[in-house]
């Protein structure tokens, strides 16, 4: 593997200052629970955000924005329309998307929605075990999600989910695991106190579509996302006493950290 | 009556330590302008949130759900026919559900939607004196509303309502009024600045979904959330510098909060 | 001149006082991003927010509402259809509502939106440069936009606006300038984080529609608004590390500010 860990720590610390440096804008078409965080970690990053999520303007914006992200979360029938929308534009016109599949193989309208969007090829798909062992499984018929499945055991599924798309699998979990079929990134970072707030990990998918903006090789940009959101959390839940002020934190620690910080407490493997 | 104040102080310590050992799934289709808090509230508790509020997926999720709320604060056509969905769901599948009749009585589309969820009975309903008076007169052809009802001038409505629904009927106030029709408990905690943030109301109706998720006895179970929450409030603002701290001093203050301070601060009579 | 930088400072501590004395209610049709940080803002100040939104709901409670905003943020159908009910309803009832035509002339769906709402009469019309410059132009048959325009650019098209609407126009930017056609007011007050944090130009857009509901005189009112809300903004800035804590302690200061405060630090020429 050329690309390895310390390779990959100095491409995540370039990636983060041209984030900074080119302030991608990032549409996002998400849920209602996380529109806000998710629009302020982007704010607070570097980079811009706009939620153009309705039909007859998602597309066009995709044409124009650096990078697209399609969250399943609360879909509405406008919503669905808009996210198939806009994929079609950012296939069209090369903008990287990155799916994040929410409860999906648990809820009917999404898993159908997630079947025909993954079909599509998205840039990244990111979840957390279960998610993606039922979008990897949903072309074959289906399979059992279980919410206790460990990211190890869902690696095999997000190679070939990886090797179907075209793109790159990114599992969330303690440890997160990154792969595009053939490479395998492990990054050890991040804080229990993620999932004590909502939207920790969907906010995450949108500082990965800021991040496939800036640089063509995606396994790497997901690599760097992760490793800047991951080890901002550490830096916010040193602050923190518990998750409301874990969540004011997590901002200002975006808005922080820097590329000294991610070199001394990136932990990739 | 068998469930006195001391009892029932005692029933809330241990089901606070319930749902935090279960972690009880409480489905809320909920208002846009509270649905981050109120999912920020059930995770800082230590209970679950899932926000599937679209038709195709209320009705098959409040099935598997510790636990639902329908909160009419700002209610879409698709939210309307997901809560209809839900509630015959929950019904059938024993999940107990809140109703937050929000702004019933001042607002047509809701309070028609209110009348025929009152009918389908709802485990608990909580709202203020005005919202309760309009939602116990709904049946009745319909009553005038006064935005400065007090809570005891809705004891009465409150606990006709109760009997009509066979379930609970809690009213939010300066002191918190909860009966089941026959007994009634006031709770006389919580802070003036609970009503100086969007969404104060609204996540206690959540929070009632997780604790009655955790014990059969729905009169205690309220007693239990209103409390829990209200005395988490009072930790907030011995904290806080203002209502934008105080949010965040709630979330922290909703995780921190235990058996001994509740026993030591609660005030129900 | 009648109204001076002087006499504008002086109704602007007044106009506070009365927001304070009467806590204005402000009916909000807004973008799902901001909508919980537009109703914390409002409670903060001392108004009072309802989100009524729905078609069948935001007519009838447009006339009774102290105030209205109409922000084209994320606009869904039912908004669309709700945002022309309400309109309509304030217009005839004299109830002054403010449109923050967010992101019109780079989106076709509310950019044809925007142009039949410009048409009804605004009270206030509030944007950046680019956002105002489309505006004006969308009735001559749609003009450039461009991002980077600067506030001063912008005045000729705010004029031709105000006069077009018999309302005022607000440009938003470094400096902010207020015009009604005739006179001119700059404020020079506000932080750069205010860009930091999403909400930040479309929370003021209700807070001018609070404003509004208190005096006749809507250019002082939307001076005054801006005054307020942007002096908070220097306040809570001091006292922040970054953004996420910026956002807290905006609320923070927009309940704290007072008179000797805003007379001390306003910028008005």
């Amino acid at each position: 593997m050329t690309r390895t860990p310390d390779h990959l720590l100095d491409l995540t610390c370039s990636a983060l200052e041209e984030v900074r440096a080119r302030t991608p804008l990032v549409q996002c078409i998400t849920n209602s629970v996380v529109v806000n965080v998710t629009a302020n970690s982007l704010l607070a990053l570097g980079a811009s955000a706009a939620m153009v999520d309705i039909p007859g303007e998602a597309g066009p914006f995709a044409t124009v924005a650096s990078g697209l992200l399609v969250n399943l979360g609360t879909p509405t029938s406008e919503q669905r329309e808009a996210m198939l929308e806009a994929v079609a534009a950012a296939s069209e016109a090369g903008t990287p998307w990155v799916l994040d599949p929410v409860a999906v193989g648990a809820l009917p309208v999404r898993t159908a929605l997630a079947g025909r969007l993954v079909d599509l090829g998205p840039t990244v798909v990111r979840g957390n075990a279960s998610e993606i062992l039922a979008v990897a499984g949903a072309g074959a018929g289906g399979r059992g999600v279980d919410a206790s499945d460990g990211v190890e055991s869902a690696l095999p599924a997000a190679r070939s989910l990886a090797e179907r798309t075209g793109g790159v699998v990114a599992v969330s979990g303690p440890v997160d695991v990154v792969t595009d079929g053939r490479d395998v990134i492990r990054i050890a970072n991040g804080h229990p106190l993620l999932t004590r707030i909502t939207g920790g990990g969907c906010a995450l998918g949108a500082v990965m579509a800021a991040f496939a903006a800036v640089d063509d090789d995606r396994f790497a940009t997901t690599v760097a996302a992760i490793t800047v959101y991951t080890v901002a959390a550490e830096l916010a839940a040193a602050r923190a006493a518990g998750p409301g002020s874990f969540g004011v934190e997590m901002l200002d620690a975006l808005a922080a950290v820097d590329a000294d910080t991610i070199r001394r407490l990136g932990m990739l493997s």
